[in-house]
């Protein structure tokens, strides 16, 4: 579907961000994922996990019944299934059958938050969870926040392109975080085979409105560098510096925001898509930027990038399927990124048919 | 479409109930019957009439015209019916055509509710219709109450596959009327070309919520003898009783419930079901029985079944359209039930191609 | 689409009225338009655009970005579109590129309402908008107003079906402005190769409910004159007129009501249309005849066309899509309309296919 080859959905053997760790409890939690109900919980030990959310007997949402330790029982014909998916119960009968045991996804809580692969378990390799450390995501020595869960009304991919092409700042953030040099200066891209990077430094130029009523008018310097770890996270770091020059000292630059972004963005339904929004704060004050004001402007901004990606999707929902859009010269990342999640996706389907015999 | 094969929707040569008696008046009614809509109205001489419920002109739906008499007026153009179907009137012309008449559903009111035939006319033999008097509907000994209608959110087999499968009463409603025991004791099943009958004894049981709470804590058996008769209507038997043991006498056994409900399906769109359910009681104190508190009782249980079709039914839109279920040794009946369906179905479509001129 | 050959929509090359003058300003309107997002505004200068309601590079709604002088500012990243849609700014590139001008739509002010060309603007010619003078709307002699407009939940032809075949208004409309002689007399159609009339001259008539409220009951002769300049609008005289008696006199005609209807029908989606309402009074006291009970009269009448065509669209969704309607004696005009746009659109596919390359 737009803007991927017909066929080609999501990648499926990928780690997704599935919950904020909080989110999981004893009580039973439907999410659906890659366009099929997951069930969450947490066993009585406390390890959450996943698993199918539709009993396969009369498809029923395992999320409707309730636990019985360790144990979903499915509230319509009591079918019980144990933590790694395997059938316990048929009430009906002595004995289980394993053609009833669903699928367990493998399930990794790390920081707060829950990764779940959705491929084939015998690849879920943790190793490819993008490293928290490295990422700067709940280190000792900078507190990292989650902030907010949203439900997307429009495909993944519109996120995505939202995140990978910044300067939208500029226009669509305008009355908030973003000046136009953010538009007119040209990120530097960089890729691997499953990350993409666009970084730009924009010096001397306006604060924008957020940053103007908080510290007032300045001429800043501003870094941007975001990098997007394919297919299901984008670490964004964004230093706002003022230079500060005094008599007879050199110049020197004094860090008014220093934050780090964490946006998790996994397919939920074809046209729905679960976005987390995480920070993590580089400087010495967290007090004063986990405050209210700060978390109330970083939804602000959210809400103006769900509601573009709402009015696209309903635009694409509108118009012929077969449309395609145009790149610009801010697009490199954006185009990068899709030509690794198609080539992700690709080479799934290829495996896919080779398994398929004959 | 699902459980049955493509290009199976319903069987058409039936009777299905379409209405309770009290809902036919002298104001037109639109009720859509296998996928097509109805109008059902009564004649000045108390007679109910289902005739097609769309002018065949411009597909004016003809419940929004007036009666003059027995004759429907379509409220657009002003083209006229008789209770036969027969259109009497095209106001721009003279005359009329019979080529627009419009189909009359054959309609037997039996008991307090009507039956329509959505067939070949030629077909509609009133011997199909389920004797009522043999069901114990409407006799004089025991009387006979329609409970309710309801209009549900899901495919017509979702509600059959509920009835055909009564260990359901263990898990779904837990809370009320049922106890493990229903689901453990194994059902005893036996069909014939158009019925289908389950049946299962359970001694010794402990008492569900609802009767516990009605005649304190006792072991009880419980007898459940369901018969559906294809494609419309299950008829139950759910008979309480206790165990009595008093001095220097043989045990006796008490009845303290003995009813039977009425569960008429009837397919209205491909995602919309009719339902309505009825029920007669057998033991003498009826005052007692169709008190609020039972009417209640029931009605709760009829939302959790039809709350569980809802979700199935929301569940099957949600996933790729080829899913299929897997069957317990307690869908015995569900199965023999889908296979008369789907064999009435084929015969019928079997028919149909056979009629088509090559 | 139904009633239409498959494939066959809407007729492309044509004029159609897109909005009433007044509801454009310098506020960024959307309208779809023949299936298309298409924004309104009016430059500085007062005149009134129309241009493509999607950005290229993103599909986001235009309507929901900003003006700069004329200027056209996407609101998501700032691309920005002149008045005739030629891209003006990339800002993230130095230049522009001609790939990314959208399509501007001939827009045309006439009277109080605009009119814009869906087709080839290569072949948009002014001399096709009927002639508002010819047509009695907006000439100096004749109050001409705007009354309202309309989106209705329906597909284009069920509003050019209404409006053909007036026997409606003796059945939708009568207990407000039908009576049954306006359906029993046959009307007098002629047409051209992109024009249908319909007249009807009914005498010695009793009056519809509205006119006997006002002027008592009485005898009238009714002229009912519409012509559909297809494939945009519906030009109808309405002239009510009392034959008065006098002694010693020769018999007079007093007109009591007399004014000409334009009802300008445009397709928005396959399944919304916009409706434009508006009327030229003949008769000497417009104080009379603009008053808010004619208007209140004249809306009532519309809601009561809107619903027939809402029940229609909903009947038509809910059936198979293959149901062909039924012609009367009173649908020549409407048969012949049908066939007209038909051919349209038939001629239109056929210069489409011989453009595209083999």
């Amino acid at each position: 579907m737009y803007p991927f080859s017909e066929g080609s959905y999501a990648v499926r053997n990928a780690w997704y961000v599935v919950a904020f760790s909080h989110e999981v409890t004893r009580s039973l939690m439907e999410r659906w994922i890659l366009n099929e109900p997951v069930v969450l919980y947490r066993r009585e030990d406390g390890v959450a996990v996943a698993i199918a959310g539709r009993c396969p007997h009369r498809h029923f949402p395992l999320a409707a019944g309730s636990l019985q330790g360790d144990t979903l029982v499915c509230g319509y014909h009591g079918i019980a299934f144990n933590s790694d998916g395997r059938c316990v119960r048929i009430p009906t009968e002595g004995r289980t059958h394993s053609s009833f045991d669903i699928r367990k996804y493998p399930l990794v809580e790390r920081w707060k938050w829950l990764w779940a692969w959705t491929g084939d378990p015998e690849l879920a390799d943790e190793a490819l969870i993008p490293d928290h450390e490295a990422i700067n995501l709940g280190r000792a020595e900078s507190p990292s926040f989650p902030v907010s869960y949203h439900l997307v009304n429009g495909r993944y991919q519109l996120m995505h392109d939202n995140l990978l092409d910044l300067s939208h700042l500029a226009f669509l953030h305008s009355t908030k975080i973003g000046v136009e040099e953010v538009a007119t200066t040209r990120d530097t891209v960089s890729s691997g085979p499953n990350w993409v990077r666009s970084m730009r430094l924009v010096e001397d130029a306006p604060s924008p409105p957020a940053i103007r009523e908080r510290f007032g008018d300045a001429k800043l310097s501003q870094l941007i560098d975001f990098t997007f770890y394919a297919p299901a996270l984008h670490v964004g770091l964004n230093r706002f510096e003022l230079d500060v020059v005094t008599e007879n000292e050199s110049p020197t630059k004094v860090r008014l925001i220093d934050s780090i972004v964490f946006h998790a963005v996994t397919p939920a339904t074809k046209h729905l898509t679960h976005y987390f929004f995480a920070v993590t704060h580089n400087i010495q004050d967290p007090s004063d930027l986990d405050n209210s004001k700060v978390k109330a402007l970083a939804l602000a901004v959210i809400e103006e990038d769900l509601r573009a990606t709402e009015l696209i999707e309903r635009m694409l929902q509108g118009l012929d399927e077969k449309i395609r859009d145009r790149l610009t010269a801010g697009d490199t990342a954006v185009d990068k990124g899709r030509r690794i999640l198609q080539s992700m996706m690709s080479a799934e389907a290829r495996i896919l048919n080779l398994s398929i015999p004959k």
